[in-house]
């Protein structure tokens, strides 16, 4: 399994940014509001500013070379000059894949940034993900304005729409190619972020000078090189209140067990989290660490024991989790070509049931899963706070020529971060990390079931 | 099907209200405050106040009978005598079932009313439902003190922990004798309560003198002759949360369905309730109301119909809907002996999958299932207070020896109610009455799938 | 002080409602949805349908009448015969004086069962209250479609705007004549609608045919005939927040004193509910029971020994009450021609630190005024729900040409009741009423400081 | 003004950690359960972890010294070596200073953590501050268990109490003494942590080894080298509210202005992170940056410009923003010595008011001032998530031997801060940081209103 700490050693490097458009910034700003000139010369983040990808004084002594050579990021922020004339500026947005919350957040802050800040007046939203550059489908662009956009942040998913799945590159090209847009804004996780290398692979090969930037969107929170992605912690929020409700359920029943499935097919983020942040769950399962059902060290016997000891127990499982143990039947993918999971939840429910059944014992086993409640919410004011943040770091590196990067927030700081580098992996619970000890020290449950 | 209504006409006759233990009171109340003997005596309701059972004028004067033979309850509050002797009673409290918001609320303020208003000093909260009187299970009394109930209502569920299911009843009696229980208070739905009168059947048989009044609880809204049900207002609140997640859903998807499945086994209470809090559901399915899914005037062509118009819908189902669509398969019954439903959400997502697939529509049906976390919750303020008002009620009804009654409220006004009349039959949605007109007119749905 | 009962024995008399367009009823529905004529012949409630007034059976034999001679409330719901037709009908819309949660879900809900139900496409919102006919104020009314009014419901406050204060009735009709409006909706309060009644007046001396009906408002729940006001339960379930927070810091200091004052100019409502839903206030003041500060039995004295024995003090204080015990500042009046009140928080916050400092106890006065944050918040599921129903019962009303006549809820129905009752008194929370009998029971204070 | 920036130069130096008993740890760890000796094993951090306080690679290469003599602070976590015997311990627990969310929080993890991971049994928790300590007083400890703090996260507050002011540091060693302390959690702000210090010195001068492990809190976020302060993100998103109430008030009026204050004495950072938590706010006012009311660029000015531009304007003011303005009153300071500020809110309304009037602009000027109720409430779930990890990390490093240090959270690793590095100074929102600039392009405000 591909860890984030396993990326970091060979990422010892030159800047990890190389932007082919970034060289190329000619253009004067031209915003409609005449103060934001010396608001925009005050506020310009030096283009040698770099955040350490490694912040371990002892890490980085070991390693052994000169600082000058360590990886770091170049820091998100307004650039002294910029390469795109806002006054001929089409700028384009679009959301693809799930919902997650803040989306709208996001797409409010880059129209108000755009419009406001550099005095952008074409903005253009791209309907139902990648589906909205085909023009077979018959979804029209929305003219994304101040007014349209104003009230949207208080409502969950995206104005835009969303959809699965990828759509010819040739074609997104020529869409872009048409209708003259120079900056695309691809809100997705990444697989879209792929796909957004891909198209501009296209436009390159065609001499276009079309900037891409990714806002990186994972409910899951596995993308690599990010603190946490957008919506996450509004995720895990909601899902607090999932867990409370299994602990209610668990403590008001005889050897009552409370069993809550959420969200994480590759990453037990969500679950550790909801976690730690309600200190109920007894027992907490992730994909990242298999678990045996039956024997000495298995999951039944220890919630047997803790049931004799406690009379209730609450359990946290990820949908990813166990697949494992679920060999024997076979979903198919969905339309993003990922595999269909089967219901860990209901495997599980079904397995205590008959364990407690064969031993005897009184119980009631209550599942809880919320499933799309934790994520077509509207973000937390936190969320809110970090979208919009992340939306002025994007407006502002593609105004500045930056392309094929995502904005990012690595160790509190924005920054950039290239496509090339969050797509190449994903960011999993590190079982030998700190996270999970947290969760260990919290339930007190063993570090394996084995 | 027995509808509310209907049970009106035939209850025309004299008040309602018998009491075998009303007319034996002499204890003088001893409350541990000074000042509360005259609050008693100036807050006392007269004996003879009646709500009347009907309030339209036009039906009254077709029924054609004198006033005073119209049937009535009668009105709950302090009563000027009182029966019991609050220095040595011991009261007791049980909740039973399934859970429901305000459980806490109601178990906190029967405490602080029989201590703090009445002076009482034992009050026994009986664990697990009626497991709680039986030696076998091994559950001990919890005592109740006002320290010990004050943080509680913040909390779901209930304290005393609940269990479905009947005991016998002797053994129950046996109990509540040994332990010498002067007044029980029983929380429960109609099932509780039918099985409170057999206990008191057995009690009065032994020629014991106790007072059994229920508190009604029904997260479904379902009993008769009561407003509302405590707790029901929480789960339509919360339920609310989840029709809006499958709506945002449903909008940023291509021809997307959200539909959500609400507690509701005979009633769709819930499900009208939820949609009119919300007024974003399109279709409301409910058990009360049969429906058809093939065919010109069924469910999925006016489903077909209206993504074709509008896109996206959202869809609202009781758990007890259109089970005769689902025949095939019979799952048993629970602990309570109510017939195991089969999962009316489950297969409409399959039948829409199907039926849209089948006519080439780029579709996306989400299914939400918010399940316990509509019930586990505390109780929302309104509910809150509600609980508390009835929790009053009962104790003076309590204390002033009423028995076999439960503590309700008609037509804003709180009452004592035989419990032979709530156990009569259970509460429906009229398919004639306004509630299912509002939300026609609210979804413009018709008013059959037929 | 005039009370809400003492209202209903002169009430004693025939049918309250009388409207003069009622009997003119001429048009037929034509409605955009086919199926709607159907529903309408469906849902139609019967003319001769009416609630009592008086629903205890022991004062109506006590008055000793004949039951066909007892004040009642016409029923509301949809009409066999409706009055205007729908094609050429001008509907208006204004919301008066200040916010109240669910303004936007009445305005909403309006809007939706004009346009879906009855096919009117005419719809204008007059800006910023009684102003917004006004020309020389210059605020365009604005066209009120579906499309504007779906998403408003989420949001708090008015999208029309408001404003206190009255305005020339003559040039008010002179607006409704020259835009050709046939039905006005006014939401607003007691002032409101008999602003709603004079306008009435001229209209009718003019021989226009216009409908006036009146949603009430009012934040304080002191409407008559109204078993509650829209919006009440959205303030006093977010003031429990104020009073949490209030206990909390008491708790948390030594002899710490929490002080919260509620909305409420002449009646205790807020105060009262919101102490009972939270249980926390050990003291409530309100406006309709006056309090000493000094002396054996007063407020001052009460506190002390509550701090002594308990160490915390948690008290709800209505904004008007105990105006008598700070009569040395004249403040005028506001521009609805209210007297302006003195800060009745401000001044107990001193008054319990001098007493205790003079006392040389240690302790801590918390005082938070949540003002406007009970009142600008969207509406709880309950209250929308509530809208929703007010404004179907509204829009039914109007269609079939009643006017002179607000939208009510009496004892659990939707009623009509006429301008000129409930603007001939004030609801006030009655000393000897269950309601404050059940505050003095759960703070346990006494029935008076005096 | 001293600037967290400045800080970070003179501070290039030696490692800042040197906890005088961190050399001695001898003891073996002795939990009460048997598999967590492995997973303190497995989980310990090496002794040689240190996070750089500067991670600006471009600052760093500038600041030309090797990286191994590089500022940085030891990271947190479980040690291999405990330096007292978990068997014979006596761990104490004392919250001082105003109420911040997560104090039950906190409490309840150093207690769960100290009983089940180390199988501490004695852990007493001192009342009301430093005043616990004092006998006169008369605040017995209380003794605190996992049965004890199990539900109390769930409330706002702090279970032990709290108070301000210092108290004598002698007769508060005299009380560690006496009932035999080892460790002393210390959970407030910089004062606070300033007292530690001092009572430390008296141990040392006894010679007791007593470890003082701090907790830093502050709702401002104010304090230095910490990411952020346990309860800063419930208190801005609790914040939120009261904007958006403020916006709505606004938006709902002719010239509607919304004002709003927030806490934050020296700092505003509630006020910055409200502001873009809502996006609603048009002018923020902070105590970092002054303004002026009159002239050209004056705050009025601006105001009155926006009004006619836009019809409504939203105003948040941090409470010790302008304070220069309001020179004519001197109130004093509070208990703990901290100069008590005049109400800037209330100031500005009056002053808006009169400016308003004077131009003859009908307005509305509505004030809302939370106060209490942004830091009463219980955590957020990612409040609660920090506390418990920052509770964790507290008490490895107090089990280790360490003192005179405070856990805190640095570029998102926890990490040991010595208690003079945290009472050095005090953080402040830069005016040239990226925070601000975010507030800047967020409301379009001139940088200084001057």
């Amino acid at each position: 399994m591909l860890q984030q700490k396993d990326l970091i050693i060979p990422a010892l490097g030159p800047c990890l940014i190389d932007s082919p458009l970034s060289q190329a910034g000619q253009a004067a700003i031209k915003p409609d509001q005449p103060d934001l000139d010396d608001l925009h010369a005050m506020t310009c983040v030096d283009d040698s500013a770099r955040i350490l990808l490694e912040n371990r004084r002892d890490r980085l002594v070991e390693a052994g070379c000169d600082i000058r050579d360590m990886p770091a990021f170049e820091m998100a922020g307004p650039r002294k000059k910029i390469y795109f004339d806002p006054s001929k500026l089409h700028a384009g947005i679009v959301t693809c894949g799930g919902l997650c919350p803040g989306l709208n957040d996001v797409i409010r802050s880059l129209v108000m940034e755009l419009h406001y800040r550099y005095g952008v007046r074409k903005i253009s939203g791209f309907r139902y993900g990648y589906q909205g550059f085909i023009p077979s489908y018959g979804h029209e662009p929305l003219e994304l304005t101040p007014e349209l956009v104003e009230p949207i942040h208080e409502t969950g998913g995206t104005i835009l729409g969303t959809s699965r799945g990828r759509q010819d590159y040739g074609r997104i090209v020529d869409c872009l190619q048409q209708m003259g847009v120079n900056i695309l804004f691809v809100i997705g996780g990444d697989g879209t972020q792929r796909g957004a290398m891909h198209i501009a692979d296209v436009a390159a090969e065609r001499g276009l000078k079309i900037s891409f930037v990714g806002i990186p969107k994972t409910i899951d929170n596995d993308i690599l090189y990010i603190d946490k992605s957008f919506g996450f912690e509004t995720a895990f929020s909601v899902a607090t209140h999932a867990v409370l409700c299994a602990h209610t359920e668990a403590v008001s029943a005889v050897n009552g067990v409370g069993l809550v499935k959420l969200m994480g097919r590759d990453s037990g983020s969500i679950a550790c989290h909801t976690t730690l942040a309600t200190s109920h769950p007894n027992i907490v399962l992730i994909p990242e660490i298999p678990f045996k059902l039956a024997g000495d060290g298995g999951l039944l016997n220890y919630l047997t024991e803790r049931l004799k000891r406690r009379r209730h127990a609450c359990i946290v499982v990820a949908e990813g989790a166990g697949q494992d143990l679920m060999k024997d039947q076979n979903l198919g993918t969905d339309a993003s070509g990922n595999a269909r999971f089967k219901d860990i939840g209901e495997f599980l429910q079904q397995k205590f049931t008959e364990h407690l059944s064969g031993l005897g014992m009184d119980h009631t086993v209550k599942y809880i899963d919320p499933s799309y409640i934790i994520r077509s919410v509207p973000a937390t004011p936190k969320d809110s706070l970090y979208c919009l943040r992340l939306a002025q770091g994007a407006v502002h590196a593609a105004m500045s020529g930056r392309t094929e990067m995502v904005i990012g927030r690595w160790r509190e700081s924005f920054v950039h971060v290239p496509m090339k580098i969050i797509t190449s992996g994903k960011k999993y619970v590190d079982p030998d990390g700190d996270l999970w000890h947290s969760v260990l020290e919290a339930t007190g449950q063993p570090p394996q079931f084995a």
